[in-house]
């Protein structure tokens, strides 16, 4: 996928992660950018985390990206502060660009020292070019499949949305590592403005396993080189690719075999249908239920419960891969049927609350065996 | 093991679980009780959750439990509270007490339709007698063992708990039928102020999978057939009791091979110290690392950092099985003789946040494929 234009990016093998799988990406734009950015409310966020908050609150604009995979850096003590400096001023240095316009990302394992020599070692092999894919390649840990997705405005400019993660996926006001860029000359303000809110519809409502990460962030950058766009159609395609990348993040969780898709209807605000929503694509008994194809949509209304949203079972309804299975009173339904429509990609969950003009929608996939042995033993 | 004095209960086959095993359970106090309930905060309550929290409200006396294992009678609409008032009406004839001094309990799959004649045609075969586990037998589902404990007091009079829940465990406010029975004289009003207290650091602080059930409730009844007791004892000795009901229903969790322990020391209050712990106990990814032996300690870092409770990385202290892993900044370890340490019934993590005197101690197990195996086919 090319890159908007005015960008370019690489990577390379800096040998951080175990696999010997490219781990070091550099992501480069020829003019400062207007930037937008989310980071986790992980109380221990990584210090890569920290000092983009930091840059975001001081304002300047941003021009680079330098991201490693295989070593989450985070909780590295004053090590890994100083780590996370040096990536930034290595990228700096190589560019000729300050440090203060290059953000830092690390994923991977937590409580690891990063080496920093490993960065100096690679980076002056990094080679940028126009396409997207080297870059995304390089920062994917337990991932399956890169996860990536555009959109072409009507003026000529492109979105181009990338994002890795698989585990460790609740986000809480941003997910794994997601940068979205585009060449749409849109101002700092409007894409301050605009920003919480795409995420909040999109990555904010990915679960694959409900822990947070200690190093998300989701980052917008915009650098102008296509032109000014309407706002409104700028919005949509934006939404539109964030869209997207969290139902492949959401397909793509560890050991998933489905998509889980659930539609919330009817609740007394859009924020407490996204809740419901978010509840029961998360519930570790219906996302076994979905494995097994087995309609147990009681864990359904379990988990809406659960969530505390204002609901009432005489209003509720349920229905899965369309068939209705509660309307206020149990229907009868033919156990084989929906099990049989249950055993496709992706499986959609569709709750009427029937007490509001509330809705959203939330993406988990199932629970699997796999899973499980995945994290067994991930740094042994 | 033996119940507190004037209390007789049992048990029978009414037909209710397709397993066949017994599933309809019945317990009777000679005299009226003294009680105190907490109910599941899960807002698609089942009708014997409605129904406990109307008569605690009323605030007459108990004397007799009905609970039925099988089917938890919960998204089953009017004729569910039908069935549900059917079965304290069945119990209240057969005793000859009035309806509203019998507590109904339910338990098993969400939304199916409970058969109240099978509970009709049951309850006449129940004979009474003064052992707990033929009643405690026949409201298990998923458990593989069943939970009990006792204490004695030094008047003599005795404590005896029971409980059940497997899956569906991350009790708010109360945990999956637990029942606590003394033949002490407590008062009515003490019983109240006490029993949250009790509930709050023992089955609110256990997790196995993060979904809080519809059907939980936490029960304590006194009699006073053994006399008045010193306060203080009395409630040290309930607290025990539910201590050790909460260890076991995590070391009986869906699958589980490890009961997980995690004491958390040093926060600004104790509820953030127990907040912390029960986000460490269920996180999927460290549960994942208990079941394989793993010190992917960074994990614990995580869970701590998602509770949202007050923490600083350079004052946290981390350490598994007595072994210090992270004080501040990572220390060296011999990951192999870590992995061994953890080869064991009990892995216990210590967490000093290092900022106050708030501690608190959650309990959970591992996160295993049987769950999933389990989870997956639970009602086909």
């Amino acid at each position: 996928m090319r890159l908007p234009l005015g960008f370019s990016a690489g990577a390379t093998r800096a040998g951080i992660k175990p696999s010997g799988k490219p781990d070091l990406a550099l992501l480069s734009s020829e003019t400062p950018c207007a930037w937008a950015f989310v980071g986790t409310l992980n109380r221990a966020s990584a210090p890569c985390v920290d000092r983009s908050r930091s840059l975001y609150a001081a304002g300047g604009a941003l021009q680079a990206l330098i991201v490693n995979a295989g070593n989450a850096n985070c909780a590295t003590g004053a090590q890994g502060v100083q780590a996370d400096r040096g990536m930034a001023e290595l990228a700096a240095a190589q560019l000729g660009i300050p440090p203060e316009a290059v953000l830092t990302g690390s994923t991977g394992v937590i409580g690891q020292p990063l080496p920093l020599e490993k960065v100096a070692a690679g980076l002056p092999g990094i080679g940028l070019g126009l396409e997207v894919e080297p870059f995304l390649e390089a920062i994917l840990t337990t991932d399956l499949a890169p996860k990536k997705a555009e959109a072409t405005l009507s003026n000529g400019s492109r979105v181009v949305g990338i994002c890795k993660g698989s585990g460790m996926i609740q986000p809480n006001l941003a997910t794994m590592l997601a940068y979205v860029l585009t060449d749409a000359e849109v101002a700092q303000d409007e894409l301050r403005r605009g920003w919480k809110g795409v995420v909040d519809c999109s990555f904010n409502q990915v679960s694959v396993d409900t822990d947070t990460s200690t190093n998300d962030m989701a980052v917008l950058l915009a650098n102008g080189a296509a032109g000014a766009v309407e706002l409104g159609e700028f919005w949509r395609a934006v939404e539109g690719v964030c869209v997207s990348l969290a139902r492949q993040l959401a397909r793509d969780g560890e050991g998933a075999t489905k998509l889980l898709t659930v539609r919330v209807l009817g609740a007394l605000s859009d924020a407490e249908a996204r809740r419901a929503a978010l509840s029961v694509a998360s519930s570790p008994l219906w996302k076994s239920a979905v494995y097994g194809n087995d309609p147990n949509w009681g864990r359904v209304m379990m988990a809406i419960g659960k969530s505390g949203v204002e609901m009432r079972e005489s209003s509720t309804r349920i229905s899965l891969q369309g068939i209705p299975l509660f309307d206020g009173r149990v229907l009868p339904f033919e156990r084989s049927a929906v099990s049989a429509a249950m055993k496709v990609e992706e499986v959609i969950v569709e709750v009427d609350l029937g007490l509001g003009e509330g809705q959203g929608t939330a993406w988990g996939c199932d629970l699997t065996e796999e899973y499980v042995r995945i994290n067994a033993l991930y740094t042994t």
